[in-house]
């Protein structure tokens, strides 16, 4: 998941050209990637690529007047597949959680919840999303890398939410900024990743998720970092 | 100025309907008709009609990492001519209020921002928006209209303003139902109306839309209310 | 726990009042209970009573520059033994709960977290406080009753905080007016309740109280409603 | 004005010691020093000392059903005389503002009401609180000190509070660590200034205030530093 934010270089025209390539770079390697901008884009963004278009955000929302609030079928209307929701930029009341889930579901999208720690990622995995983000705050803000962190970050992240939920899928949603980061997150238990900067302000986009594909595709293409037991 | 708010009567497709009858009136009766949809809406139907295109709120925020905000240059890159503020239904802090004017010019959006007293609308005239939408919580809600209600509703915000700021339009954001609210609203001294549920849950909304302009167009078109002196 | 508000009926001088009736019944009838006064009638409260006193909120922050907000520390200073968190009337984040939670026990806090729905009963019981308050949202408001509602609204409740959490202390949150309902809220399953208007409001508070407690003690006391299986 | 913040070194009985250094050297060198301490503090600080004690925030409410919240009744049921409101680390929204505004009066509350910005300090002027403390962003945070920052970031704040209304008191809200500043602050056109951290936090908080009350007390008795034109 390619997390577009409010970056300008992802804003309006740019989000496209970035979507397709990420589109590219999945069809090439066959390997899934989603893509999430901003409200405004997701239209001409969802119209342009045949890749999964994520929301960042959805509000606790039925239709009626919420005037300046993200409406869930709206956001379906726009051919999106999906919405993150309970981003670390985006935090909603714990109360909101379950609603914007039952919300989502109802207007047929898809649901990556993130979650700041382990706890955090339990409770919300009794709630049943479709994928859960976990944002250890150590590596959040780009200092360290998954690769260069202690493991245990995400291992106890994972194994409280796998405690409470065997099926929902996790991902990576910090710390991940070069090929070999992608690579510790899936041998750390995770699913994929969730990158934001290090891809939408890169000066080639394309080389790097093409070396982060690679990691997911085939673990040998990239040096494997040595992992510490957790 | 007829706001979408998030109804399913004017989201996705249907934005565009409405956005279009709009474009119709605004035509033939050579009237000014601004239409504000959602943010996933703003794209295509700035690209389907000609009238001027407002969103319903952005964030206070400028290019970065702000996941699940609405950025003024993402709204300006969509064709949007300008953008609500302070909506009662969004309503954002003091502090904020100035630096989003200031980022909605930088990114060349003219401003709308909503006042729910005379006071807070002589305070937001001294940050100098294009024009300020006065909303009495008295007539707020629908119970009482603007043709109905006591003139002085209107006429205190409106002197208020005009003590701070000579220039600044200013629209009646609330109570107007029926082409007669136009009038008094014309009448008690403001520029225009804001108009929603009336409008946007019609069964023709064409119909009412057209009596609303004529009431904007010509004011001897439409039955005078007996209006007292305030 | 008889949570005070900010009912004019319990602030300053009274809410010394009314903790003294309910510390007389708690004595009289050997029953614990706990009030939750306004903060800045914590200390008055805490000199004057033997029971617990608890706060209705506290902020997640540490000493430090927060003007303004609640600091746990400064809450336990006053002699209060605990906190409610994430009421219905006071939502936090949910990257908060556990934060909060954290710090209330650092401050040697009892904690007692609120939930709307059985499945935030569950995610929060992952997180540990030391009781749930549960308020199924059919029930607040007052407009029904524990003892008339279905009783699947909390059986429910409880027994998803039971799959995660056999120890945490569940208070029936809402619903309870009467001494019948308190009984009802036992036999289904909670450890104790938490009520306001129905005492704070109550022209003869002490006399409710004694009813409630009552029925804690003695179920044999208060007539019996026909409760049907879950 | 000494705001204690939620600092630990002015919390719980702490919080007394401070205040009642705070009345010595008020009354020594008679001048006007008022202290707003933590919420719960707000009783034992004022039964302790005679200096005015302020709120740091109250809630845009009246007695109901607002558990959490700081009720404008109950902060002046302990005696205190005042309260700040929209302070840069408790923001409030702006429609929010008028009506705490109107609370406080209704309590018999003085306000002093925050700002960020000259043209914040305007709007806020025309809702006539008791008092407006002007906190420009850069001096926020402790960097810059207002002796040593460019006086037009204080006298145009001044100029334009001016320009709405004559009569409010004008404090100097951020900046002030030294007596210096406190001369200077006067010198720029305030009634007096805001300290938090540099007081609270201080080895000696006795000797600071005492040098600062100099300074308004008698302006020869500090160096005076030398004050460009604005």
């Amino acid at each position: 998941m390619v997390n577009f934010k409010t970056y300008i270089e992802a804003t309006g025209k740019k989000s496209i050209d970035l979507a397709k390539i990420a589109e590219q770079v999945a069809r090439e390697q066959s390997v899934n990637i989603a893509v999430a901008p901003q409200f405004s884009d997701l239209k001409p963004v969802s119209e342009a690529v045949d890749i999964p278009v994520f929301s960042q955000h959805i509000d606790p929302i039925r239709p009626g007047p919420y005037t300046g609030h993200v409406l869930a079928e709206a956001v379906r209307s726009t051919g999106a597949a999906g919405t993150l929701i309970n981003h670390s930029e985006r935090r909603i009341k714990v109360s909101e959680i379950e609603e914007t889930l039952e919300i989502a579901r109802s207007a047929e999208l898809a649901t990556i919840v993130c979650a700041n720690t382990a706890g955090v990622g339990a409770a919300i995995a009794s709630l049943h999303p479709d994928m859960i983000a976990i944002e250890p705050p150590e590596l959040i803000g780009g200092g360290v890398s998954v690769s260069k962190a202690q493991p245990k970050l995400i291992t106890r992240s994972v194994a409280r939410i796998r405690g409470v939920n065997n099926t929902v899928k996790i991902l990576c949603g910090a710390g991940v900024s070069y090929a070999e980061d992608v690579l510790s997150a899936l041998r750390l238990g995770t699913d994929g990743v969730l990158v934001a900067s290090s891809v939408v302000k890169n000066k080639d986009p394309k080389n790097l998720l093409q070396e982060m594909a690679g990691a997911m595709h085939d673990p040998s293409a990239v040096k494997a970092p040595d992992l510490p037991t957790a």
